[in-house]
C-alpha cells in the first residue's frame, strides 16, 4: 500500500485526498529526482538541539520515514551524513526535516534523500528532550506517527494510515483517467471540450471578444 | 526578431532595455539550462483557481510563451504535466507562472520549461472568472499581450513589441562589444583601465592606502 | 593551511571553531558540487552599485576569494560573466556575494564557482565609492580582510587568520573521530550507544512508553 | 474556567500549559491593549474566498472567538466591518484569521477585536465551499472546535478543552509564584539567587573573567 | 471628486473598481488613524538614492500624494522630517513609498501621513537620476501620474483618472446599500438570509450535521 | 555623552557616523514614542534558551542598554516582565533583541522600552551557556560591550565607544544645520535651490519636459 502511494506520486495523492495533507511550499529536496515514501516516525525537537533525533534512530524500522519537526522555528542543521548512514543501515527510506539539513554533497551521493526547510551548516546541541512518535505539526501540517509519507520533487504529502486504502484506490482511478486525457491532448484536443468547460464558463459569464 | 532577443540572453536584453523589464528575483527556472523566448499570452487568475489556464490554451499559437499571475498572492499549483501536454500540442515554448506549478519531474522529462515563484503539489480549483490576454502584472512587471517574454538560468525580462527592434538593435551592439573586452579581461588586463574608470573614481575621492 | 581548510568542508570547519563563522543560510552557490577555500578579499558596496568590485579586482591574487556585501540590503546582480573572466585570470577562486549575481549559465560553464543571496540580472550602476579590504558584515557575519573562506554545498564558513592553524587542527580530530563512528553506525550500532547516551537521557527525565 | 484562563494572559497559559499551544508570530492584533478569551468555532476557507465565514456566522453564540484558516496561504482581506457586526450581534469576543482582514479603523472603534496574518483590503469571492468546526491549521497549530482561545498583545494560544482545567491550576499557581518573585526582583535582588542559578552553571562550566 | 473617494475608503473604492488597484499588503501607515486621498506625482529613484524625490517637490500642487518607488527593492530611508517640511509647505496631503521612511517621530508629530514599506534610518545618496511622473509599478501596481490615490488604515489604492467619476457612483451605491445590511446585521439577522445564500450554498453541496 | 546622542536621535546619529551603525530595519519597538541611549551590555545567547539573559543582568549598572543576539535565528520570547523588573531595579534603560519578547502589555505599562524582532510568548529553556560582554552580530550589525546604543522609533544605532565624542560633534553641527534648512523649506523655498542641485542635475543629464 506505501509503495503503491509512492509510485502514484505527490500531486495525484494530494488529489486523491480531496487536496488535502501537504506540508508547506518550502519543503524542498536537497537534490532533484528524489522520490520515496514510508511510514512516519515523528520527531519533536526544542530548537537548535538534534538530541531527539538520535533517540528517534532506535525506534525506526526498514521501510519508514523519519519526520522531524522543531518546537519553534529553526534552520539548523539537525541532520547530517553520520545519523544518515544510521537510518540507512536501519533501511530508512529518507528524511522529512522542518529545519536545516548538512553534508548535503555526501548526503547526495549517498543517495539518502532529505526534504527540508533549509540547507545549512548551522551545529546543534544535545541539551534537551523532546519526544518521539508524537503527533506533530511540521511545515503547516499535523503529522501522526504511522501516517504514510509521500514525498517527491513536488514537495511531500501525507495520508492517514486509516484513508490509505481509500485514498490509493482514487489515485489509481486518477492516474487511469489521466492517461486517456494526456493522449488527447498531445494530439491537439482542448481542455476546454475534453472537461467540457465551455457551457459552465458561459454561464458564469465569461466573453470573448 | 523573438528568436535573436532569446539569444542574447535575459541579462542583456535588460541592460540593452536601460536596465527595465525584469520580473522579480524569486521568479526561478525548474530546471537549471532552459533559454526560452516568445510572445506573451497573458492571464489573470482568482487566487487558488486555473480555470482560466484552460481558457487561455486555445488562444495559443506556435512560439507563444504563456504569462500567468493571480489577482492577490498565491503559491498555489496551477500548472501540471496534463497542461503543459497541451500548451507543448500547440506549440508554447514555455510558462511564466507568479505562483506554484507541480507534476516538476515530468515537466523536466517533457523539457518543458517554466519559470516560477513556488513548487508545490496543492491543487486548485475551477469556480471563478479571470481573463486573458489584459495587462497584468507579473512578478512586479506590467506585461501586456504579444510582449516578448525572455527566460533563462538568469530569470525572466519582457520587451514592449513596440521596441523590441530597438531593444535587438541595442543588445547586439552591446554583446559584439563584450567580446573583445572579455577576451582582454581574459588576458589580464583591469576592467579599471579598460572601462577608463581611474580618473573618474580619484574625483569621486577615491584613496588608496 | 588554506587548502587543508578547505579539504575538511564547510560544516566540519564549523564545528572545529565552536559552531561560531557561519554565514547565513540563504547563502547558496550557484550550481551544486563547488567546493573552495581562499583568503577574503572584502568589499563594501553601495546598494544597486558595483564600481568598487571593478576596483577590488585589481588587489586580488592567486588563491583569494572575493567577499562582497552591500551597505544596504539589495538583490542586484552585482557580478556576470565578464568580471568572472577578469578573477579567474587573477586566480581567484570564487565568490561570495551577499547580493545577487548573473549570467549564471556562463559562471556554471565556466566552473567559476559562486555563493549568493539570489540570481537576479538586474543591473547596477557605477556612481559611488565603497570599501576594499575593511571589515563587513556579510550575511549576518564579520569577516576581516584575510580571513580564510570555506564554501561548499552547506555554505559558507569563515575562520579568523589568527585561528587557522588551531581550528585545522581540531577539524583533523574530528574528521579522524568520524570515521571510525561512521563504519561503526553502517554496522548498525546505535549513536545512543557510540556517544553513550542512554544515561544522561535518563537523568534528564527521559521516559520509554 | 475560559474567563479565567483569559485572566492570566497568553504568555502564562502557554507556560501552564508546558510551553505548548501558540500560534504564529505573525499573528498580530489590529489594535494594542485586547484581550479576549472564548471557545472556538472553526472555519477552513478556501484561498481568497469568504463565503463560508458568513455560514459559520449562524452556529456561533455568545462567549465564541472566530477562528479562521484558508486551505493554503492567503493574505486577502476576509472580514470587515459588516462581519463584525453580525459576530457582535451575537456575542462573539473576537477573531483570529490566518490571512487578512480590513475596516480596521472602524473594527477598532468599534473594540471589536481581530488578531491576523495581515491588514489588506482585497476582497474575496464566495463560489466555493470549505467546512465549519472541523479540527484545522491555523498559524502552525492545530485547533479543534470547542479549543479554548486565550488572544492578547503577545499573541494567541490554545487550550484543548480537555485540558482547560488543569491549565487553569497549573496558571494559578505559577502567577501566584511570579508575584513574590517580583516583588524580590524589583527590590534589587537577583535572578541568579532568586531562582538558584550559580552552581548548575557553574557545573557547566561557566566562567568569570 | 478625490475627496469623495477619499471619503469612501480603501475597502470600499476598491471594491466599487471590480476589486483591482490596491497596493500590496506590507504598505502600512506609520500612524494610525491617517486617511488621505490626493492626485498622484510619481517617482522612479535608484536603489539607496533619493536624489529625484527632490526634483519631485519642485512640481507638487495643493492635493498631491507623493508616490514613490525603487527601481530595484530597497528599504532605505528615502524620506524624513525635511522633506515632509517641504511637501507640506506645497500642500501636498501624504507619501506613498515602497521603501523606507525615517524621522517618524516627527512625522507623526506634524500629522504628515506616510504608508511605507519599512520604517528605517537608514541614509540615501544623491548620485544617480530617475525620472518624476512616469508610470511606476509601486508594491506590486501600475500607478500613472495622477491617479487618484486613496490611503487609510487598510492600505492603498488607485484608481486611474478617466474611472473615478464611475468608481465614486459605484462606491456611493455599495455605502448606501451596506447602511441598510449594516442595521439588520446589528438587529441580529444572518447574512445567510440578508444575501439569500442558503440556496447557493445547498446547490453546491453544503450539508448540516 | 551618551545621553548628548540620544538627544539627537537615531537618524541624526547615523548620519554623523558616516551612515553606519544602524541594526536591520525588523528591528522594532514595542509600543511607539520610546527613545533612550545607554552603554551596551552584550549577550550571546543559544537559540531559545535565555538562561545568559538571567547572568548579563549582575553586571548590568544604570545607564546600561541590555543587547542580545541568540547564536542562530530565533523569534522565541526570551524576555518578559519579570526581566523588566528585575533591570529596571539595576537602572538599564531598555533591552535590543535579536529575537522575541513577551509580556508586552506589561512591558508597556512599566515604560520598560523594547526593540525586537518580534513579539511572541514563545518560551524558552535554561540548559546551555552563552556569553556576556563580548562582541556579537545583531540584527546585522557588530556590537561591542561598551557601544552607545540609540534607539528610537526610526530603529537602532550604534556608535563604538571611541568614536562617541565625534559623532556627537558632528551630530551637533547636523542638527543646527538642519534648522535653518527646515525654515526655509517651512516657507516654500525648494531643496534643489537651498542645496544647489540644480546645476549637477543638468550635469548628470536631467531633462525637463
Amino acid at each position: 500500500m506505501i509503495d503503491a502511494l509512492g509510485g502514484y506520486g505527490v500531486a495525484t495523492v494530494h488529489e486523491a485526498q480531496d487536496r488535502a495533507g501537504l506540508l508547506a511550499a518550502y519543503m524542498r529536496p536537497i537534490y532533484p529526482g528524489a522520490a520515496i515514501s514510508g511510514s512516519a516516525i515523528t520527531v519533536l525537537v526544542p530548537p537548535g538541539d538534534n538530541w531527539m533525533v538520535h533517540v528517534a534512530v532506535e525506534v525506526c524500522r526498514p521501510g519508514d520515514v523519519l519526520v522531524v519537526a522543531p518546537s519553534s522555528p529553526s534552520s539548523n542543521g539537525y541532520f547530517g551524513d553520520l545519523l544518515a548512514t544510521s537510518l540507512k543501515a536501519r533501511g530508512v527510506r529518507g528524511l522529512i526535516m522542518d529545519a536545516g539539513v548538512r553534508d548535503v554533497a555526501t548526503l547526495t551521493e549517498m543517495k539518502f534523500p532529505v526534504w527540508s526547510k533549509a540547507i545549512w551548516a548551522q551545529g546543534t546541541v544535545k541539551a534537551s528532550l523532546g519526544s518521539v512518535n508524537v503527533p506533530i505539526i511540521c511545515a503547516g501540517l499535523r503529522i501522526e506517527p504511522g501516517d504514510v509519507i509521500v514525498a517527491d520533487d513536488d514537495g511531500v504529502v501525507a495520508v492517514p494510515r486509516a484513508s490509505a486504502v481509500k485514498v490509493a484506490e482514487a489515485a489509481e482511478k486518477r492516474v487511469a483517467n489521466e492517461e486517456e486525457k494526456r493522449k488527447r491532448l498531445a494530439a491537439g484536443e482542448l481542455g476546454l471540450d475534453i472537461y467540457d468547460m465551455r457551457d459552465k464558463l458561459k454561464k458564469l459569464g465569461l466573453e470573448y471578444r
